[in-house]
C-alpha cells in the first residue's frame, strides 16, 4: 500500500489547519485507511470530517506515529519538536507546518514553487519545515518575477485573517460580531485587541533591539533561507491583522535587479506556479475570494511612478495585491505539496502541484 | 460679531463629514448663533446635533450663502463647483472638502501642520480645497521626517474605512454584520465588494494607462501639490479598503534624502504638529484608539533592515504604522483648521492647531 497510497499521520487533526490537512487529503482521493488523524489527549477519540464522511483521532504517542509513511505537524511547536525528531529517525517524512525547525539549517524549509530542489539536499533526517503563512504566500507570488529579473527589495504591508491564530481566533471574531450587532460588550481573549471593525500590529512578541514583531522577523529571516541567502532577505514587513476570517492579504512593493517592463512582469506572473494573475475584466483579488482556493491571488499590478528614483543600474519597480487562502497555501496545502513531491500519489487533484513540482525519492532526504 | 465669532456656513450638513464639522465647532465653543447649516432640498428642515443642543439646516442658496464669513462645504463635488466660486467672489472664505478644486493651480491646497503658508499666497478667490483624508493622515506624519531630513521615496498602503463613503457606507458595513449574525444573506450597494470580513482595492477607477486607482493617483497629485513640486510626489500608494467604521490605518516606508538615526526621527516625530508618538508601553495605535480624536497616532516605528539596499547618497529607510479618524483629521478638522488659520477664533479647543499655525489676514487671500 505504501507506493500507491502512503500511510499519512495528521498530528494536530482537531485544528484549523489540520482539519483543512485532511480535507485536502480527501478531495485529492487519498484513501481513508491510509489515514491516522492525532489529536491532543483531550480531543482523542472525536471524529473529524473527512470528504464525505469522517475519521476518528487518536491519542499521539511515538509508536503509533512510526506506522506512518508520512506525518503532517499541525500541531504547536512543543508537539513538534517532542515527536517528529524520533518519527524522522524511523523514517517517517515529516512535514512541520510550526516555526521549530524552520531555523534549522539542517531542516529544509520548503515552498514547492521556489524550492523544491532542497528537499533533495539530504542534509538532515526526515524533518521538512513549511514556512510561516505571510512568507509563503509572498513568496508564491514573487518568484516568477525573481527567476526572471531579481529582486532588489520588497516593501509588504499584511491584512491578516484571525485564522492565523486558529479556530480560536475565528471563533473570538464571529463571537465579537454577533456582541456587536446584540448590543453587548465585546470581549477578548485571543488577541491584545478589539478584531471587529479593527486593525491591529500582529500581536507576535516585538523585538526591542529591531523595534520588527516576530511575523515580521519570520519573513525576513524564512525567505532569505528560502532564496538562498546568508542572511536575511532584503525584505521589509508590516505585520497587520484584520477582521477577516480565513485568508490573507499583501501590498507588496518590489524592485527588480535587474530592468523590466511592466509587460514582462505581466507575462512571467501570467505562466507563474501557485498563483492567477488578474487582469483585464477579472476582479481584484479579494480575501474572500481567495478563500478555500489553492492559488494565490495576484491583482491591482502597476509599474511605480517612483521607478526612477530607484537605485542605480536600471532597477524598476512594481507594485501588487495579493490574497492566498491562510489555511491552504499558507499552511495545509503547502505541507501536503511538500509531501508529494516526495510521494506523488499525494500530488492529485485540483491545484496542479503534481505535475510542476520535480520528484524526488524520500531515501535523498532521509539519509544524511 | 464677525471679529469674535464669524458666521460659519456648513454646506451638507447632514452627511458624515458635515456633522463631524459642527461637532468640532461645538467643541471649540463657537456660538450656536454664528452656524448656519445648508443642507440638500431634500434634506433641509432638518434637526442635526450641535453640542447639547442642535440647528435646524436650511436649504443652500446662493444669497443665503453670502451672509456668511467662512464656508465650510462637506458637500459633492458638484455642489462645490456650483456654490464655491460665488461665495467667494463675495468675499465668504470657502474651504472644500472635495475634490472639486483641489488640482486647480489657483486654489490653495492646505494640511495646516504643512503647508499652512500656502494661504498667504492670495492667487486666488477665497477658495481653499482640504485634500482627500488619506493624503492628510499622511502628510502630517511624515512632515516632521521630511523637514529634517528630506524624503526621497514613501510606499504606503492603506487600511481605509468604510466611513470614506460617508454615513451609507458606515450602515453598509452595520447591516452586513446584522445580516451575517442573523444568517441572512449579506447585500451591498455603496462598495462593488462585500466589506464585512473582507478587504479590497479601493473603488474608485482605474486608470487604464497607469493602473492606479483615483484614491491613490490623489495621494501622489495632492502631496506633490502640498510639498511644492513641479508634479506629483515621489509616493507609491495602494489603497485598500478594510471592515472598520471610521478611522484609516496606513503602513508606511519612507527613504530619507539625507541619512538620519532611528532616535533623530523618534525625536522629530515626537516634536511632531498634530501628531502623537506612540513609545515604550503606549499601545500601538489603532482605528479604534484613533476614532473620535484629533492627532494622528503614530506607532511601530522601525529602522528598515534594508537601509544598505537604498540608493546611494546617504539614504536611510525606516517603517511606521499610523491610524487617524478620517472624518476628523481627515476632513472636517483639516477644514476647521484652514479656517482657522485666518480666522483664529476657531482655533480654541482640544487639538491646539491655533497655537502653532501661523496667522494670516482673510485679505491675503481673498483679493487677486
Amino acid at each position: 500500500m505504501s507506493t500507491e497510497s502512503p500511510i499519512v499521520a495528521v498530528v494536530g487533526a482537531t485544528g484549523a489547519v489540520g482539519r483543512e490537512v485532511l480535507s485536502i487529503l480527501a478531495e485529492r482521493g487519498h484513501p481513508r485507511g491510509a489515514v491516522v488523524a492525532f489529536a491532543s489527549d483531550r480531543s482523542s477519540g472525536l471524529a473529524v470530517p473527512f470528504g464525505e464522511g469522517s475519521v476518528q483521532t487518536r491519542a499521539l504517542s511515538h509508536a503509533a506515529l512510526r506506522e506512518a509513511d508520512i506525518a503532517i505537524f499541525a500541531s504547536s511547536a512543543e508537539v513538534a519538536v517532542r515527536f517528529a525528531p524520533g518519527a524522522a529517525g524511523a523514517g517517517v517524512l515529516c512535514v512541520d507546518n510550526s516555526s521549530a525547525f524552520r531555523a534549522d539549517p539542517d531542516v529544509p524549509l520548503v515552498v514547492p514553487e521556489v524550492n523544491a530542489g532542497a528537499l533533495a539536499e539530504g542534509r538532515a533526517g526526515g524533518i521538512v519545515a513549511s514556512p510561516n503563512c505571510s512568507t509563503i504566500l509572498l513568496l508564491v507570488a514573487i518568484e516568477p518575477i525573481r527567476r526572471a529579473f531579481g529582486v532588489e527589495q520588497v516593501v509588504v504591508s499584511t491584512y491578516q485573517a484571525v485564522s492565523g491564530a486558529g479556530l480560536a481566533g475565528m471563533r473570538e471574531l464571529d463571537e465579537q460580531a454577533k456582541a456587536s450587532v446584540e448590543g453587548r460588550e465585546l470581549s477578548r481573549s485571543v488577541f491584545p485587541e478589539q478584531c471587529l471593525f479593527n486593525c491591529f500590529v500582529h500581536e507576535s512578541e516585538i523585538d526591542p533591539r529591531t523595534g520588527f514583531n516576530g511575523e515580521e522577523a519570520k519573513i525576513i529571516a524564512e525567505a532569505g533561507k528560502i532564496w538562498g541567502l546568508g542572511g536575511g532577505a532584503p525584505i521589509v514587513p508590516t505585520c497587520i491583522r484584520v477582521p477577516v476570517r480565513r485568508a490573507h492579504a499583501e501590498s507588496v512593493f518590489l524592485r527588480t535587479s535587474r530592468p523590466a517592463t511592466i509587460e514582462q512582469v505581466r507575462a512571467v506572473l501570467r505562466a507563474g506556479e501557485g498563483l492567477e494573475l488578474a487582469e483585464g475584466s477579472s476582479a481584484f483579488p479579494t480575501p474572500l475570494r481567495a478563500g478555500g482556493g489553492d492559488r494565490v491571488l495576484v491583482g491591482h499590478l502597476r509599474r511605480s511612478p517612483t521607478a526612477r528614483f530607484g537605485a542605480g543600474g536600471g532597477a524598476d519597480e512594481f507594485v501588487f495585491w495579493l490574497c492566498g487562502d491562510q489555511l491552504r497555501k499558507g499552511a495545509a496545502l503547502n505541507a501536503v505539496q511538500i509531501a508529494a513531491v516526495l510521494f506523488p500519489s499525494l500530488g492529485a487533484g485540483r491545484g496542479g502541484g503534481r505535475s510542476r513540482v520535480r520528484s524526488v525519492s524520500v531515501n535523498d532526504l532521509v539519509t544524511t
